[in-house]
């Protein structure tokens, strides 16, 4: 996947970097996962943790959708939350969602987190990631990713998910220098452990900005935009980043009041929910940046026929030159797998270009 | 507060109605609620439903805030679920949000539901109309409310309240048919029971679709946006409401996606949450419409000089006509009281026009 001649170049790589695609490439937020009955049988022996803690176990899951799809990415498997232990802060996974045990609410408890070494705290991330690459034999680049400052501080601040974000508000809005002191000891982290996976042998990163959607537009450029930013900043000046041209891909769920600043984000790709049409995105983005989106994990739910109606409709919005096709957000549990078939063939069918070599 | 004399008319109807105002009028979604040490005293001796099935006890909890505030309308205290029991949805009130005994999730089930006749099934309801009437003596309007079809439909598939919405996408993407035929009869029931919340004497109505958002923006015309409007359309044609001028509210939580079309709905104000700037709202829907907002409940936990800083941002945003100014969603249960009257105090002071006789 290190190959910089664009013509051998996997087709999701082309069009991060909006190069010249024969079809639009498709992967699919959360494709390891729970839909899968063979993902379902590896859970059956093994915690969610122990997936995210054990390359082999890792290798497994994320191999999965590939080997049963096709997709043009894999994406590494593991979660958002998975670089908050090495910085301090204990998570667990019970069924209803990620715990945090000791949420940080005050300036003592940020000052006492810290920016841990990726390396030597998530070994196992970068052995996944290896053994990854070996599995896919050039099958499909490989995405590495981690969470977005701002929505890895309301999983700290909160100690979980939340309806109201009211600790994360009271912290913005009652102490901007301590929230700032939290949102900068995130960015360092994070860009330190993308960068680590790029080491390792990602060929893209995306940055997932999942709860960035319940901020005003001031305080989505003030806390959540600024914070990615500099993640993504340190990325670019990173020499393996630069060295493979890694795109970088930013995702903001419920971008739609954001579109003025999530174009200057500074990343090569912007992910789109599906709350918005894609087209409209495009006209306010402008043509620097790739898109990913946006079809509703719900459509998964739709007849076969109207799955692959809407897949068109999208497709015509986005238009053939940069665009990567997706979910506007993670495949749900319940969705069928032959309906994820659908819209798989349905992408592959219906954005081949005429007179190209594809699919 | 049945005069037609626009003289004497109170601040919040001629706000609603883009009439000249000596200040922008306020009120608080939720405010009679959580936050309030006076309604956590009624709580302590009383359920949740005892308070909506109580005219005494709704009387008492709707006008704390409007002798605490002086806020410059008041709103009946009740919930948008309370007009599902008598269509044949069981629901309780648990500390951890509302549960529905019997989801809706066939065209069996549907067709089992009926359309009640509100004053017969809920005399609760108009009682507590008059009794707040009574109590409020003029000081204040009266705004009734019911919860929008689809936010409705939500609920009554889910079963409660819900991260993914699963059942709600597999009905209406599985069988938009009986998705419509369940959303048909939310709406003809929503009609009826606001109609004779207006026939009982409020002097305002809001619609809330509190997870319109979770839509596509042409699924949102499909199914929010289409059966809000049947609902609006019949209470414009209703004799009270035209006879009385009642200004209808409509209120899309995360409305940022959908403006062209909410600009549509043929409501009087449309509610605007707070994570998109009104300007650009009112940019989108032009000058036939007042809007309601949009300050980040969240803006409470900040200091009182910030609170009074955003304040005065969003009323130079939204400008000195057809404005109400609101929260961009509920008051949260742990905001401050005395933060509440800061930014009471800042909108009557920040908003006052030179040489009106106001506050």
């Amino acid at each position: 996947m290190t190959s910089t001649s664009t013509a051998t170049e996997p087709l999701f790589l082309r069009a991060c970097r909006r190069e010249p695609v024969e079809r639009t490439p498709i992967w699919m937020m959360r494709q390891a996962g729970r839909y899968l009955p063979a993902y379902r049988a590896v859970r059956a022996r093994a915690s969610f943790l122990d997936l995210c803690h054990t390359p082999e176990l890792a290798t497994e899951v994320t191999l999965q959708p590939i080997d049963e799809y096709g997709f043009d990415a894999a994406i590494l498997f593991s979660d958002i939350l998975i670089s908050l232990p090495p910085m301090g802060l204990e998570i667990s996974f019970p069924d209803k969602g990620p715990v945090i045990g000791n949420p940080v609410r005050d300036r003592a408890a940020i000052d006492r987190l810290v920016v841990p070494d990726p390396v030597a705290t998530m070994p196992f991330v970068m052995e996944a990631v290896r053994q990854i690459q070996r599995g896919l034999r050039g099958r499909a680049p490989l995405i590495g990713f981690a969470g977005a400052p701002f929505t890895l501080v309301t999983y700290a601040v909160e100690g979980g998910g939340s309806k109201e974000y009211a600790h994360t508000k009271g912290l913005l809005f009652g102490d901007p220098a301590a929230a700032h002191a939290l949102l900068e000891k995130m960015a360092d982290t994070v860009a330190a452990y993308l960068a680590a996976q790029v080491e390792a042998g990602v060929d893209a990163v995306q940055i997932f900005d999942s709860w960035a959607g319940i901020l005003s537009p001031a305080d989505f450029d003030e806390y959540a935009l600024r914070w990615a930013r500099h993640v993504i900043a340190r990325l670019r000046a990173h020499p393996a980043v630069v060295a493979r041209r890694v795109p970088i891909i930013y995702f903001v769920n419920g971008c739609a009041p954001y579109l003025d600043a999530y174009a200057s984000s500074g990343a090569d790709v912007l992910g789109v929910d599906w709350r918005i049409d894609i087209d409209r995105v495009r006209a306010a983005v402008g043509d620097g940046v790739a898109l990913q989106g946006n079809l509703d994990p719900g459509v998964l739910y739709a007849p076969p026929a109207e799955i692959r109606r809407r897949v068109g409709d999208i497709l015509a919005k986005a238009g053939p030159v940069g665009h990567i096709f997706n979910l506007g957000h993670g495949v749900q549990p319940h969705a069928d797998p032959e309906h994820v078939r659908v819209m798989v063939q349905a992408v592959r069918e219906l954005s081949a270009r005429p007179g190209s070599t594809g699919p």
